[in-house]
């Protein structure tokens, strides 16, 4: 019956939209089941069809980051203008700030969840592998400048990962209320992100990335996402 | 009266290393402040004499917190030796590890309380001033080649405790009941402390340096400490 299931993934859908906005509000603690199911405008009994336990609307919810993440980070393209290059960066650091109830309250959702536990493993696993592979190309086809071994891309892709979750963390301490990163808070996380591969591109390249960077975050033109 | 007030710090200090210890086992909102008496050996009318609330003893770790961080960083030494270099970064790291139970649950604690908060951003200020200091020296008389602003030494000072915070916070997460870091996670950490600056380092220096943390933390004499 497609059109019943084009409903229930409807419902579904709707049900980790509603959760997602709401755990940023106020944490996955903060939340009840009632909660999602009144915001999303179905029955309790509805809800507890697709989902049993909060623990399952949070793991629905990392099916979402997984594919927000997919969408941001693949195909990894190669960055051919620094214009592409800031907004790949932005792209990827927005979809994590969707989900910063997640990264933010991570060491309390792993913790007795062995499902959540893997699957969230798997995905950060994944992430910084998409990542390493993107950097490797720019090295091969010369757009980075080859690092001194044991240095290299991975162990920059798990320093880009880790910023960005310290700078989701600062965030998330210094403004618990915002709902959307400002456009300097998103500047200061991408020039530290641009710091840490500066030295390995061209002066010209680096300092044509991080003006772009400049004009999408804080420049005229600023972008919609970004105010 | 010199010999009351000498007892009455004794037992400060004690309270505070028995809370530091149980926090960093059960977090804190899994400690009592009976838990903290009977464990420290005392009762719980002379507890709540030095710390009347948790939230008392919490911002009483700060301050040992505050006291190892400044053993560990300041006066910052001139790194003269790769030997001396990885010591330096060991022991920041391992000051870190002993409050680990403050950074990775920062922004529950400091969620609704100020003083706390402010004390935690002064500290976090000036560890970071600190640091970059200690690189701007190392800049000044040649150890590191100079950056190409906007990167620089503040800038790699932030990520640098960005890292360390990131990698506690991972640490936390993958084995929660460790007591000590292994040598093995220790030098994870330093390796990706080394990539954020190997970069400003002569090929030769940087080489050495991480020879250095290597035989530190892997080689046959791995340190007590890190054991």
């Amino acid at each position: 019956m497609p059109a019943v299931n084009r409903a229930s993934f409807r419902t579904r859908s709707k049900i980790l939209k509603t959760a997602i906005d709401l755990f940023n509000r106020h944490g996955v603690q903060g939340v009840s089941l009632e909660q999602i199911a009144a915001k999303a405008g179905i029955s309790r009994g509805n809800l507890t069809y697709h989902f049993k336990r909060k623990q399952d609307v949070v793991l629905g919810s990392l099916t979402v980051l997984e594919e927000q993440m997919r969408l941001a980070l693949a195909p990894a393209p190669r960055v051919t203008t620094p214009q592409s290059g800031a907004e790949y960066m932005i792209h990827i650091v927005e979809a994590l700030w969707n989900f910063r109830f997640f990264f933010n309250d991570l060491s309390h959702l792993l913790t007795g969840d062995k499902l959540l536990r893997q699957r969230y493993f798997l995905f950060q696993h994944w992430t910084i592998d998409t990542l390493d592979r993107g950097l490797q190309e720019m090295v091969d086809v010369g757009d980075l400048t080859p690092m001194r071994a044991p240095n290299g891309t991975r162990v920059l892709a798990q320093n880009m990962w880790g910023q960005w979750l310290a700078w989701l963390h600062m965030q998330h301490i210094e403004s618990p209320a915002a709902l959307k990163p400002k456009g300097a808070a998103l500047y200061e996380c991408a020039l530290h992100h641009w710091a840490l591969i500066e030295p390995y591109f061209s002066e010209s390249y680096a300092r044509a990335l991080l003006e772009s960077h400049r004009q999408l975050l804080l420049g005229p033109k600023t972008r919609k996402a970004a105010t």
